[in-house]
């Protein structure tokens, strides 16, 4: 079965074909994939058709302004017309919901990451787009649907979290292009900037200056290291999901090229997170210990203690840094 | 002697009457006094005029990627054709440099602050706009100079630090159109936004986990208070003006709606820096005080020991926020 990629007016001519619809964000959904579906139900009900969003546990705290009863957790069993997975590319993304997935009568995927593989009927799929809810903003416009305040307000969330606040590299001008023009439908981006970066628990915050003010600064002050153990999580009664955020922290720093973040997950279980501003290679650090990722992000996992794993990291990092002759 | 407002065109035109320019930013210049001035010295220089940049003191160091050279401490003794205050709209924000500036020919000041008034003989000024960067834009545009790629970097930056990173309520449609039109020149956001934001000190990151680490929180969630002392300054080797920014750390708390942050600059000398979320007025708070400020963002100055203080202010802030009935 050869899978091919559509365009937007494929993808609108699919849509509008279908009396129903069920969308398919990824597993723990971020601020792209919820504002890109919301944005994608309510442009879609506009036009008539019934649609509801399936996902496998509500969405985190700070995303919760966007659900206005639109999400679902049960399992969809009608014969739906189409399934549509929204930021996710693989169906790894959403094991638990592929059955229902498969029961649509026609499959669609619209999202802009760089490992996805057409899998669908359609498939809408640009890497070059810095968040799917760019995409989903000219699906609207082939759809013909009124955009409105609620509309460009998921779509805002979409591209605010995933450039970053339009910082990361993955910004482009037509990014800020389609955010001024959602700005004509009156969008109150101040306040979803509150609901998404100022919405920190208390516990997190703790978590996090405990860690940052047990950091070390080595290799000259190229190098950031810290930790997190179980004990700073009694301390401070977050959770190490908490921990978030914290090596991302640690790479601002002048000077610093290149940060990790230690986490005592169980004993003997030190699970690494690692950051590069502009030079070092963390993937290949990430790699050697049967992890992995991008060059400016990657982890791994160390079994061994904390006092030891933070003296191996500290090593590969300066020797990742030499080798880039820094 | 009357003052007006002028136009673009006016405003071009009394640029292009000069043959030579000093540019004026305020004291304790951010990313928008310099980007504004050094994209219009740019621009001005492409129109084979001499200009320079009029500073007190060199720039910060997350700023000095813009200067290669524009910006000069030496009072200029030349009698110049134009003088112009670039995003400051009061004298007193280049108080030492007041002499040289009304040597010039011609005043000019560009300006987006509310105080402004006018007190050139050209005034641009516009409240309305997120930073005075956009108005340099437009002033560009009016002249009918080239913008090319570090002229776009200079006025991103000055969009960019102003709105907080798109954050803040000022941001505007046109704040992103701009900037969707600078990135036709190929600017790389990113490397600014390291530069900005990727570039501090390992002393204010260790003075901001110790006072978070010493935040409390009251008033059932919705107050959250710190302190900095001179024994913190001293163990971190970090400035007090290092402190800035913890006070909104504070507020990203979910459910605070009212931080402070107090800052021990001398015995029975306690800086109170203020910050409300949503609801809440710290102004009168800081009024009350001797001090002032915004609804949002205030101060005032307590003469007492820290801990009389702590005390003070979590009692005023609890009655601000019971008086909104919260």
């Amino acid at each position: 079965m050869s899978k091919k990629h559509s365009n937007f007016e494929e993808v609108a001519k699919a849509i509008k074909e279908a009396g129903s619809i069920v969308l398919f964000p990824h597993v723990n959904p971020d601020g792209d994939a919820i504002g890109s579906s919301v944005a994608l139900l309510l442009a879609v009900r506009k036009l008539g058709k019934k649609c509801t969003i399936l996902v496998d546990e509500p969405v985190q705290s700070n995303l919760a302004f966007l659900d206005k009863g639109y999400l679902s957790v049960k399992s969809d069993e009608e014969n739906h017309d189409l399934s549509i997975a929204v930021d996710c590319g693989e169906t790894f993304r959403f094991e638990k919901r592929q059955d229902c997935f498969f029961k649509g009568k026609k499959t669609l995927c619209i999202d802009h990451h760089k490992t996805s593989v057409p899998f669908c009927d359609y498939n809408l799929i640009d890497p070059a787009r810095a968040a799917t809810a760019e995409l989903i903003f000219y699906v609207i416009e082939a759809l013909g649907a009124d955009m409105d305040k609620e509309i460009a307000e998921a779509i805002y969330t979409g591209i605010l979290t995933d450039t970053g606040s339009f910082r990361y590299s993955n910004t482009t001008g037509d990014s800020h292009r389609i955010v001024s023009r959602l700005y004509e439908h009156n969008i109150d981006s101040n306040r979803i900037c509150v609901e998404i970066y100022e919405n920190i628990s208390e516990s997190k915050m703790a978590l996090s200056a405990i860690s940052l003010g047990k950091m070390e600064i080595f290799a000259g002050g190229k190098g950031a290291i810290s930790y997190v153990d179980r004990a700073m999580l009694k301390e401070t009664g977050a959770l190490m999901s908490d921990s978030e955020g914290i090596t991302e922290d640690m790479r601002k720093i002048s000077g610093v090229e290149i940060s990790a973040l230690l986490k005592e997950y169980d004993n003997n279980e030190i699970k690494v997170s690692m950051r590069a501003k502009s030079i070092g290679d963390v993937s290949t650090i990430g790699a050697k210990y049967g992890g992995g990722g991008h060059v400016k992000a990657a982890g791994c996992t160390l079994h061994m203690n904390m006092e030891k794993a933070l003296k191996i990291m500290k090593k590969e990092i300066e020797e990742n840094l030499n080798s880039y002759g820094i």
